[in-house]
């Protein structure tokens, strides 16, 4: 299923042999492809397998894909007859993956123009609306250090005068890199909305068009000033949900309404076709001033997110202090509890100065480190209960905490307090999901 | 919030301080309990503060729960009026914490007495009811060898003719141990049940009493022979559900009804107060004769549970093939990926004979690594797709085949089967949970 060595998805190359040259696009290779052949989309359009075997094979151009989340910053922009303007940063991932499936190449993706091909109405919402590749990257491969850069770019947009922020995003971190802008950018006179698809855009079941649709509505009618996930509430084209970044999660590898909030409700819904703007949730940052807007968009790289399992490696504890971790999220079990064998291990990093903070891999719920004898020596060893933030929000906030504040009790402190709306003190019944029962 | 160095709740010790004596149990410390002071309930009843400073302390004899998974195999049995033999093999955790919350010891646990005491209706519907403590451990101290034990107790228990089997068990790694025990007895003649409790058995608002009320019913009534969770299905004491083993998953820290199917739906329902049996899903491993039934207790402890996050530290996978580790179950992210940096620590596993599973961070759905580029290297890598098992079970699965499975290729080729429905080809859409949207 892979391509001949050298030869990636969206290279463009030559082959010569037997005197005759092809130039094309690396397709994908197929199950059924033999290691030895490259499938290639020619430039009259057709597709054909050829053997390198004994052949010349030369990459004239490799693709952006495997450049490596190299900025790229081109930018389009194109002007539509509302009011609104409107920016969108594109990063990557199947939302962006319209051009890769039509041809085959990965080049530079969606451009403004091709944005309004997509959601034609949105020249009618916008004044101006400027597409920029940041990078074109699966989520999966976004670390720490794309974080500070999407905040950067999402910050000059701002600044820039931008009504709203759309950016596109792979789903697979997608509640990741929407928790760790919440913590950089603050004070925001307007939402900033990650929008994704499960679907690629040049699909007939395609969601981004719906999301990407309630956009516009979300930027001019949303009260808050948030870092919010757009992504479908239901499988039809019915509505979509704006949730809160630092409170969501992708619940399903396929589902369209994959992205569900987590102890917490979200913050809005837009309904089609009418698009109608719902608040569904009265706790929210509200917009607030362009002069007041700050970013800190520093993230430490030495933070981790380990999972607790029966008979968990106490060793994956010390092996990261030894590498000169800074931070770790433990996802633990229950209430927040690992095994008593680890509570040494984790003394250990916590006397070496790792901050050490304590979620669930329940999700639902919060940790509670008093109740039984192993949370509470784990408190003794210094480990910081987690409240009911998602493991995901708890990494995403102390990776930014080690590189913005200095004194680590006051990292340690923040932890603890809500920032973002990261921590929710009161849990409604209707927060926890209604399951099948019969 | 700890005792004075050395003493650990449920310890008996004895006081010498200015010529007085005192004599008794540690009893948890609060928030408010100096570090210097340990309580004490007295033989009266009465509890005690006392400061360890300047007096001589003795530990007459330490608490069972810090001998940490000792056997203890103490035995109780009573008679009933019913017809059922109904065994309970205690473990430990919440729901045999009564005794620890009354008297401040941990001494062996629930006796088939105190169990009749919490539900004496038991009496009517078993003939014999028998209680073997086999260890008292808070569940996230359980570890594979423990899931061992269990499975060879619970097969004792069927051999010699028990028409249902209870496991007690601490909820934190309850489906872990569920989904152990499922690979290990093969072709039940009757369900294995495990039973916890989110509130300890002495406080009113407990859910231990309904849980166990529903085992004879479950026991007597259900058409199959599988390894099922039996826990709240409500907060309120109206019904209660058997999950399947190998697809539930604790969701909440601390709601009565935490435990829910994931892909998959619960295999039936107790109401209650009238105790009627439904059963939910068509889908089940039938009881099968006493004749067929078989065990196969062992775990391997070389595998590991590993989630994947952006910006993942890749030297995790490497230290683990480097200590001998023969499995790792990846926790990635969407429809199973993890970074591309990784990949090449993932195939160098895969080359030394480590066999890596891939399960997703979604939970929900299941994995397919053929749609994008990453996936289609990590399977090139070596990597097998763990369909819609959870993270938990496929941990579990592995390291039982992998104990039990000479050869790799069909260890390899096994996690992909489906053995004990731990994999669910079919997803209808009541499985996915409905989330408040307004």
């Amino acid at each position: 299923m892979g391509n001949p060595e050298g030869l990636e998805v969206g290279d463009l190359v030559r082959v010569v042999k037997n005197n005759i040259v092809l130039e094309g696009v690396v397709m994908p290779a197929t199950e059924f492809t033999s290691p030895d052949v490259v499938i290639l989309k020619l430039g009259n359009g057709y597709n054909v397998g050829v053997s390198v075997k004994n052949a010349k094979v030369e990459v004239i151009k490799k693709s952006y894909a495997h450049i490596g989340g190299e900025a790229l910053r081109a930018r389009t922009s194109i002007s539509g007859r509302g009011t609104l303007r409107l920016s969108m940063i594109s990063t990557g991932g199947t939302i962006v993956s319209k051009v890769e499936y039509e041809t085959g190449a990965v080049k530079p993706a969606l451009t403004a123009q091709e944005l309004i091909e997509l959601a034609p109405e949105l020249l009618n919402e916008v004044s101006e609306l400027e597409v920029i590749e940041l990078f074109r990257l699966l989520s999966e491969d976004l670390t720490p250090s794309h974080w500070s850069r999407i905040a950067e770019e999402v910050a000059k947009r701002i600044e820039s005068g931008a009504g709203g922020v759309i950016v596109a995003h792979g789903t697979d971190t997608m509640s990741y890199t929407a928790a760790a802008l919440a913590f950089a950018l603050r004070n925001l006179p307007c939402p900033v909305m990650l929008v994704g698809a499960q679907r690629s855009s040049d699909r007939p079941s395609t969601d981004s068009v719906l999301n990407l649709r309630a956009c516009p509505v979300i930027a001019s009618r949303a009260p808050f000033g948030e870092v919010v996930v757009v992504m479908h509430g239901h499988t039809s084209d019915s509505y979509v949900l704006a949730h809160r970044g630092v409170k969501v999660r992708k619940m399903h590898s396929s589902r369209r309404d994959a992205f569900q909030s987590v102890n917490d409700i979200p913050l809005a819904r837009v309904d089609f076709p009418k698009k109608t703007f719902k608040l569904l949730n009265r706790r929210y940052l509200p917009r607030s001033s362009l002069q007041n807007f700050t970013v800190r968009a520093k993230f430490s790289s030495k933070v981790a997110l380990i999972k607790a399992y029966p008979g968990m490696d106490c060793g994956i504890i010390d092996y990261l202090v030894d590498k000169g971790y800074e931070g770790i999220v433990l996802e633990g079990t229950g209430l927040g509890h690992v095994r008593r064998e680890c509570i040494d291990a984790v003394r250990r990093a916590c006397e070496e100065g790792v901050i050490i903070v304590m979620t669930s891999q329940t999700l639902f719920g919060r940790v509670n480190m008093k109740v039984y004898t192993n949370g509470r020596k784990l408190i003794l060893a210094g480990v910081i209960p987690g409240s009911d933030m998602l493991p995901e929000a708890a990494y995403a906030k102390l990776s930014w905490l080690l590189a913005n504040v200095r004194d680590r009790d006051e990292v340690r402190a923040l932890m603890t307090c809500n920032l973002v709306n990261e921590i929710n003190e009161v849990h409604d019944a209707e927060i926890y999901p209604r399951w099948y029962h019969g």
